[in-house]
């Protein structure tokens, strides 16, 4: 609020700690991009460009863990968008941005669940309290408050089958430490407040991981983002090769049923359920 | 055009051929989800997202380098656009998807000059002309209809430093074949219509070796969009994280000069040029 | 394609023809902003910025009629997508553009059949045919081609009931001419070549419309867009204060039934038909 | 967090109160679209799809200046952001919808300061405290805390030439009432801290404006919304048909200097200063 600032500035140019380019090459974090292409996997850039260091071996492993459980859900707000402004006709990056949108605050959250074992853990030292101590404290409080624990339950799953996979493999890469044990605590505590147990979600691992990995909370939802986009292709490009456009129809439902006991699975018309190949990692 | 279309229809879902879930497991193109995470690269993942079947070894190879190839550019119109997004005072994955919105017929292109090696290879065949044959005459048309070239040129770097590590690559990994190799004939017949060699940039690179690969042109785009998202999270966090809001500075260029010997790059503010640790792969 | 293009400019700032601003005034077109406010309506206001002049007396009315009759039309691709976004959990501005890109090709297509217009009519002089041969060949041709005719027939209403309402205003208020004119013989000869008449739907009203009104064929996609941003906001705020967020059942419908002979309404619940007050110009 | 949401549900439809559609017409909030059509302002309709409710013939005079005061405003983070989009080669409704996106919290924010003046009315009942004590406190917490007041000031005007224009309409239509006269007490308060005057700048006019006018305080960003379109259309279509594409000049500014004396204004070439026509209302 000052009364200079409409006073004209001397030219100046946006400034970036990201990337430069001259005429005869492109500089990442400091790294000439042709040594690195060929060099890193996709996953390791990622990490570069966000962070500024080439990732350690472990890192690597869990967040290419972390980018494929996330790749995919079938439908959900956002692929949904995505095939909805597709189907008005409309070039694929658009169908792609279209459904990003719709990643907010309820959705590919796994920065809120982060921004809640953080603010925990900060507790611990703060208030002189156990782990399990802040877990019932923070548990409780948002039962009594009517609050919903982010990156806990799953209205489609109830149990979610990627948190367990996911946290295991954090434990296998040496990744757990005193984020991913705060979630596991907070889910514990969960059930003396709900006389249930309310189930840590996939996102909400992510958070917890991630934390884990040293990243900055608010940069964690830029890891869902590019793993969900992996998605988001392939339903724009799906919608705009299998559909006539305008979807109209009086009586479609966007989601599928979950029991499929209940019906043929008519919905789904891709490979049918295989074993991942021996020589992949499958077990089969 | 149907009169009918007005009936109103029988309760029916959505249709895909990506993936399902129910409330115990997600499977995505016939895997469960779980198996794959931990086994499969995120580079994998994509693939098989989008194609339907998991990659040969090669194509892992040369996906992960393409994605490395366009995650970072620097200023360019669509990090500029998520810059300014970002300055509206928006969440992060609004100022991604902002900045993805500009990736459009004249900015990560490569889909375009896939196009246009896909119906020169046709021509080879339809014709009955060799492959330079056709390239004269790609190029020669072009030229005279004062159309541009997609895939060649880049007016930042007249020759793009990316193209000539990127078909290294492609020869290196086995994948090049006949797209790759009318990519390199139509750049040689370039210099008889314009008089000098308009070279094959980065996105037409990767438009011949996507094509190479098997992939459909339209799903080419796809690659770009996910391997720039890696760039438009770190520049929507920078400018969410280094800049106080609403971008009105009479004065300031969003673009960096390309000469830097004209004067000291101020603009940038990150690591200073370093090699690649020889364990990754480096040369130094 | 210039080999020069790298060197570095003299410093310049982008140029506009639409305003300028000053520490102490804004100017738009020539008209300082303060003296518009209050004394020019909105709709003459998007018309100057537009277009470069304040409109004459005619065109503000049929803008009007136009702006109103796009206005809102329930669900929609659009309007289902501006939801399905705002269930993500985003701010209001988020849903409103992702209901926006949703309008492409396929939707709020004015422009499109003001460019089928604006190439018959110009049929008429280049080929020295009338008007009604002219619309027999553009009618028979894209029959024979199949293709659709854009600006023709509405799946949902197969007899659009905007497009006589908009057409009788235009005619009152002398806008119609050989941009109308051409819409209704295209409308006529159609019945000769599909065995029953296809009838011009509101967005190809507005776009021969639009075309009499000396509008640039690409602009007019501009005036749907405006138009629908009214619905766009009410769906994205009704979806932000009736909804939960993450739209996740599985059985429901984003597209009412059409047929409600067939069963009770229960997917609206605002206020009953009521007609519009005669000092409002209602009938009744 | 029930766990029966995983439960399939029976089939229903998307609910709203804003409007339906049959095969043989389109009713909104009641109304029949083809009475609206050519009987209401485009004005007067947004106010109805928004509120359910016809508006009174001051709240149209008021809600078409406050539309009209923001619908251009030149280059700003969102005019900017839609030519980026633009140049990156998209459909013209991509752009406008690229702009929107960065209408964040920043940036056309007149919800923000209704809300402040929301909050200091209620305190004057709550706390038993006149409007001026309640100003006094509303500005000196601020300044206390370092925080801006949402609404006040202007970095490129300092006194925003927009705001003494709409609150004198406010005060002719009758319209200015509590909300607007808090909004005067908290600008006259800030001098005692700040040591100068903070100005309410135009979106806070609107903001206050639009409390007055019954608008919920959420609603009133689409207002906003509704108005910059205009400008956002114009700007998207100007970029597409004076530019060639992919904005990378190395010293092109997007803001223009505000302190035109200092040089020529060679980034404006639209018409030169004109009087409003006195048939318009114009003074001269």
């Amino acid at each position: 609020m000052d009364s200079t600032a409409v006073k004209d500035q001397e030219p100046f140019h946006w400034q970036t700690s990201i990337a430069y380019k001259t005429k005869d090459k492109i500089v990442v974090r400091g790294y000439d991009l042709n040594e690195l292409i060929g060099h890193v996997s996709f996953t390791e850039m990622a990490y570069l460009v966000w962070r500024g260091e080439l990732p350690p071996e472990s890192h690597v492993k869990m967040l290419d863990a972390l980018l494929v459980s996330m790749a995919e859900h079938a439908f959900s707000p956002s692929s949904a968008a995505c095939r909805l402004v597709a189907s008005g006709g409309v070039p694929l990056h658009v169908g792609v941005a279209g459904g990003m949108l719709a990643i907010g605050a309820l959705h590919g959250t796994a920065d809120r669940p982060a921004e809640l074992f953080r603010d925990a853990v900060d507790r611990t030292q703060r208030e002189g309290l156990s782990r399990e101590q802040v877990a019932v404290k923070v548990a409780g409080e948002a039962r009594k408050a009517g609050r919903r624990l982010p990156g806990f339950h799953h209205a489609q799953h109830i149990i979610d089958p990627r948190t367990a996979r996911m946290l295991t493999l954090a434990d296998e890469y040496g990744i757990s430490g005193q984020y991913v044990a705060m979630a596991r605590a907070i889910e514990a505590a969960t059930e003396e407040f709900w006389g249930r147990r309310i189930y840590l979600n996939g996102p909400g691992a992510m958070g917890a991981i991630c934390m884990d990995m040293g990243f900055d909370v608010e940069l964690i939802k830029g890891v869902f983002l590019l793993s969900r986009t992996v998605s988001l292709v392939a339903h724009t490009y799906e919608e705009q090769h299998r559909e006539k456009g305008w979807r109209a129809s009086s009586n479609a439902s966007i989601v599928q049923p979950l029991d499929l006991s209940l019906q043929k699975p008519d919905f789904y018309d891709g490979p049918r359920d295989r074993p991942l190949p021996k020589r992949r990692g499958g077990s089969r």
